[in-house]
């Protein structure tokens, strides 16, 4: 049996937002890897292993999923959002490079999902709606001084700005930090969103502004976004749209 | 009957990539509004009708939907890819702004869709797996100097890079001129990537760097990407996954 791969988003959380070919992958799979939490989202069915590993462990769990597919196993790794942003898929082709180029020749497939950064932004409203950036405020695996480096040059360039990773148990000061520094480059009274979980039944959404924002306002499920100096708010009764205007001066 | 909104996105093209919520949407909707192309991939059928308008029509087919939605009609904003990204969001609250405060009480949904950007990504490997920005590279509406501004910020910042509309018919030189940018802040052999049509029967990629890439590689339905200087190359047969590793120094 000839083996393959496919690394797949299963979206933020809701059923719906799963892509077809994405379901189509997981009904024609053997194996299928990730992170628990992401795992547990697949439905057991005979014929289906299902490997959950921790947090932290994307490197052995990439070079897992490239032995069962050497091995003639139809693997998927899953995701949660998109695995191509902070995700899987760097990881997967990490191990692909150092295992060297005889693995090359396996079959592999990336998939694409709905990103918890186009999910949140379209639970808002448009925030994203001209340039912005996508930063991972983890310090895990790059310096906290080029994570701050590249916060001030992107407001310097006024993009709007989605955060991942914004507050990790291991290093809760970080995210502090980051918004001292927002507070400094782009002013008190910038819109600041707090997105939690979206699309699950745990979902919660906050709009404010770096003068209000604290801390505790993220975890490790919030995706985090700031508006540019254009981001604007439309008040309605129960809550309020945010959105970034097309053109710019 | 009350009317509601929803601004849907259809994803890059291939059908197995429209989530569920977007199809469901689209099968309870009395009306379709939207740009030519996209409003011809819904199916026609009883009981839906389909009002296509010209580009750069953004605020007037904003502005019909919200008046249909008031007049109880079930509408339809059907984007390309995302439709918080460069697309019909933006422009719906823009209108819905422009309109008055009375006409925020209308029941409107923004349903995320898989964006050229993430499709693109995925059938290259994963070129934006670590920080990464997302410019419009038309000047329509802002001014070059803001663009070539973005492009030099963002080279700094050693961010990946995903442009739309790299090249209008109308402004052709733009694109040019961008390139001559790029090459100068990120060196002649940073990679950079063509995704045209992707996941459509006429998808075309080509992977090459700065020096080697000309404006005539890209048209309006070419999504560009440029790597980080972390960016890599693993060359297999029959082409070349491209990523950017998770960690940076």
């Amino acid at each position: 049996m000839k083996g393959w791969l496919k690394i797949v988003g299963l979206g933020p959380g809701a059923e719906a937002m799963v892509t077809p070919e994405v379901s189509a992958a997981l009904a024609d799979a053997t194996d299928v890897v990730g992170y628990v939490p992401y795992v547990e989202r697949v439905a057991p069915r005979p014929g289906l292993v299902r490997h959950g590993s921790d947090n932290r462990e994307e490197i052995r769990r990439a070079e897992q999923a490239l032995q069962m597919t050497a091995d003639g196993h139809r693997v998927v790794v899953v995701s949660s959002g998109d695995p191509g942003v902070f995700a899987m898929a760097a990881a997967l082709f990490e191990a692909l490079e150092a295992a060297g180029s005889d693995w090359r020749a396996l079959d592999i497939q990336v998939l694409p999902g709905i990103s918890a950064m186009l999910a949140a932004s379209a639970r808002l409203g448009a925030p994203l709606g001209h340039d912005f950036c996508c930063l991972n405020l983890s310090d895990n695996l790059k310096p906290w001084a080029l994570i701050e480096k590249r916060l001030r040059l992107a407001a310097e360039a006024d993009l709007a700005m989605a955060f991942y990773n914004p507050r990790s148990r291991a290093r809760p000061e970080g995210f502090g930090r980051a918004l001292q520094v927002l507070r400094e480059v782009c002013g008190p009274r910038r819109p600041i969103m707090f997105a939690r979980a979206v699309s699950t039944p745990q979902e919660t959404l906050r709009v404010t502004t770096l003068d209000e924002a604290t801390p505790d306002m993220a975890d490790m499920r919030t995706l985090v976004m700031v508006g540019s100096s254009q981001t604007r708010y439309l008040e309605y009764h129960g809550g309020a749209w945010v959105y970034t205007p097309r053109s710019a001066s």
